[in-house]
C-alpha cells in the first residue's frame, strides 16, 4: 500500500509538470541588440522605434486572438518592420563591403517542422515573404543570390530596385545618432508566437553586417543557428554576432536543453546567451517562446529592442 | 560508515562512466549514402571506389598515427575525395538545373568550435580547402558565391575554370552505371576523426543536387545540420537528402543527445537517422565519432559508402 502511495503521487507529479497550461497565444518581437542606451539613441528615435514595436505587436496579437496562425502572426509583424527604415531588414538594410545591399531572412512552423530561407537577395522588398515563398512552395529549405530572387519573384514577391534600399535623408539623420558596430551591426528583426491551435513559428530577416565581406552568411537564415521553431519545444529568433550563433547552433541548443534536459525556456535562453555565448565573447540575444506560451527575452549586449503580449493581457514595449 | 560507503561506490561508479579510455586516434570516411547496390553499381566502379575510399583512409591513419591533428587528417582525406571523378564533390560535382557546378563544404574543430564553410562555389578546386581557409583567415563563418572563391584565392586555394568540372569519358561511362537520383544524388564525401590530443575534426564536401535549382543551399555547408564537431561530445558528417538534415539539424542534434540525454554516440545516431528522419521520409545517413574514439555509422538507405580505422587496429572499407 505504501509503495502505491509512493508511485501515485510520483504519477501525479510527473502529469502534473507535463500538463502546464497552455496560454491561448503569445508573441515576442525584437527589432536587434547591441549598444541601446540613451546615449546612442536621440529621444526622438527612440520614440519612433517604440511606436513602430507597438505597431507590429498590435498587429501580430490582433492576428493570434482572432485565431490565425502564428506563421501569419511572424510574418505580417516582420514585413512592417521590414517596411520601416527603423531596423536592419528590409527597406532599412545596412550596406556590405562592396556598397551593396545582401539581404537575409528564414522562417519555420513547429509544428512541421518546415522551413524555409534566402540569403543574399537584393531586390525583394520583403525578405521573410521570400522565405515562406521557399518554404511553401519549393522542395528547398534554403536558396541564394539570383536564384532565390527568382524563385520568389516568380511566386509572387514584391521586387523593388537597388535603389528602394538607398537610406532618405531622415534614415541617414536616424543613423548619425546610433553609433556604427552597435545598432547598425545587430539591428536584425524577428518574431515568436503560438497560437490558438498550439503551434509555434518564428520568423528572422535581416539586413546583414555594415561593411561585411561581399558573400558572408551569418546566422538568419541558418535553421537552427538564428531561427527554430519546434512544437514540442519552443520558437526562437536570435540577433547578434552571427558567427558565434552558427557555431553555438543556438536557436536549437535552446530547443535541445529544453527537450533533453528538461530546463526552462528562461534557464535554456540564459545558459545559452548568458553562459555559453558570454564566456565565448559572443555578442547577442534571443526572444523565445515555448509551446505553453511562456517568454524569454534574453541578451548579454547593453540592450535589446522588443516587445511582447499574449491572451493574459500581458503586454510590453521596450526600447532601454 | 555505511552512508559513506554508499557514497563512494557512486562516486566510483560516476567516475568510472566518466572515464571511459580514449582511443589514441580514431577516423571515419563518408562517399554518399543512398541506392548503393549491386544492381546499380558495377563491380569495376566498386574496386574502383574502393581503392581510393582504403587510398584516403590510408593518409588519414597515416597523419593521425603520427600525431597530426584531426583537422589536418579530415582536410588531407577530403582533398583526396574532391580530385577523384568517383564521388559527388570537387571534381565530380553534378551539374545543377542551369548545367552549373555549385560546390559547397563545411569544416569545424571540436576544442574551439571553430568553423568555416563555403557554398555556391564554382570555380575553387578543393572546397573544403576554400571552408578551412574563411574559418582560419577569415573573422567569418559562411561566405558564398564569388565572394567565397575570390577571398579563398586571395588566400592561396588553387582556381580551375568550370572545364575542370566537366566530366570525362570515363565518369560519364562510370556514371551510366550508376542510376541517377541516388549516388549522384547522394554523393557527398565526409570525414571525422579524433586525433591523440583528443582533438575532435568533421568536414563534409559536396557537388550538391543534380538538377537542383540555381541557388539551392543543402545542408553540407550548414554548421549543425551536415557538419558539426565538439570535444564534449562528438563529430559528425551527414550525407542524404539535405532539405531534411537542415530541418532536423541532424549534427547538432545528435550531439546534443549525448550532451544532454546522455546517449552513448551509436544511440544518438540511431535515434535521429532512423526514428526522427526515418519518420519524417529524410533519407541519408551520418559518420560520427565521439571524444573516446567510438564510431558510429548510420544510414537509413540502402547502402553508404564508407571507411573507418583507429589506434586499436580495426580498420574496414565498405561499398556495399
Amino acid at each position: 500500500m505504501k509503495n502505491f502511495s509512493v508511485t501515485f503521487l510520483f504519477l501525479l507529479a510527473f502529469l502534473g509538470a507535463g500538463c502546464q497550461d497552455r496560454l491561448e497565444y503569445s508573441i515576442v518581437i525584437h527589432g536587434g541588440a547591441g549598444n541601446i542606451t540613451p546615449e546612442y539613441i536621440s529621444p526622438e528615435s527612440a520614440s519612433a522605434i517604440e511606436a513602430k514595436l507597438s505597431e507590429a505587436l498590435d498587429r501580430g496579437t490582433r492576428i493570434l486572438a482572432s485565431g490565425g496562425s502564428s506563421l501569419d502572426a511572424v510574418v505580417d509583424v516582420i514585413r512592417i518592420m521590414e517596411d520601416s527604415p527603423l531596423f536592419n531588414a528590409g527597406k532599412g538594410a545596412v550596406f556590405n563591403h562592396a556598397g551593396k545591399n545582401e539581404l537575409d531572412a528564414s522562417i519555420m512552423e513547429g509544428s512541421t517542422l518546415n522551413a524555409g530561407a534566402v540569403t543574399g537577395i537584393g531586390d525583394i522588398k520583403n525578405p521573410i515573404t521570400a522565405a515562406r515563398i521557399v518554404m511553401e512552395k519549393s522542395p528547398h529549405v534554403l536558396m541564394m543570390g539570383a536564384g532565390a530572387s527568382g524563385f520568389a519573384a516568380r511566386h509572387g514577391a514584391e521586387i523593388v530596385d537597388s535603389g528602394y534600399f538607398f537610406t532618405e535623408r531622415r534614415w541617414n539623420d536616424l543613423q548619425k545618432k546610433i553609433q556604427k558596430d552597435t545598432v547598425e551591426k545587430y539591428g536584425t528583426v524577428g518574431c515568436v508566437a503560438l497560437d490558438r491551435n498550439g503551434n509555434l513559428a518564428a520568423g528572422t530577416s535581416t539586413g546583414g553586417m555594415t561593411n561585411k565581406r561581399f558573400g558572408r552568411i551569418g546566422d538568419s537564415p541558418i535553421i537552427g543557428a538564428g531561427n527554430y521553431a519546434n512544437n514540442n519545444s519552443c520558437a526562437v529568433s536570435a540577433t547578434g554576432h552571427g558567427e558565434f550563433f552558427i557555431r553555438y547552433t543556438v536557436a536549437h541548443d535552446i530547443s535541445a536543453l529544453m527537450q533533453y534536459k528538461k530546463l526552462t525556456v528562461v534557464e535554456a535562453a540564459r545558459e545559452v546567451i548568458h553562459k555559453k555565448l558570454g564566456k565565448a565573447g559572443g555578442k547577442g540575444g534571443v526572444i523565445c517562446v515555448d509551446k505553453y506560451g511562456n517568454m524569454a527575452m534574453e541578451f548579454n549586449t547593453a540592450g535589446m529592442l522588443r516587445a511582447w503580449g499574449n491572451s493574459k493581457g500581458d503586454r510590453g514595449v521596450r526600447v532601454f
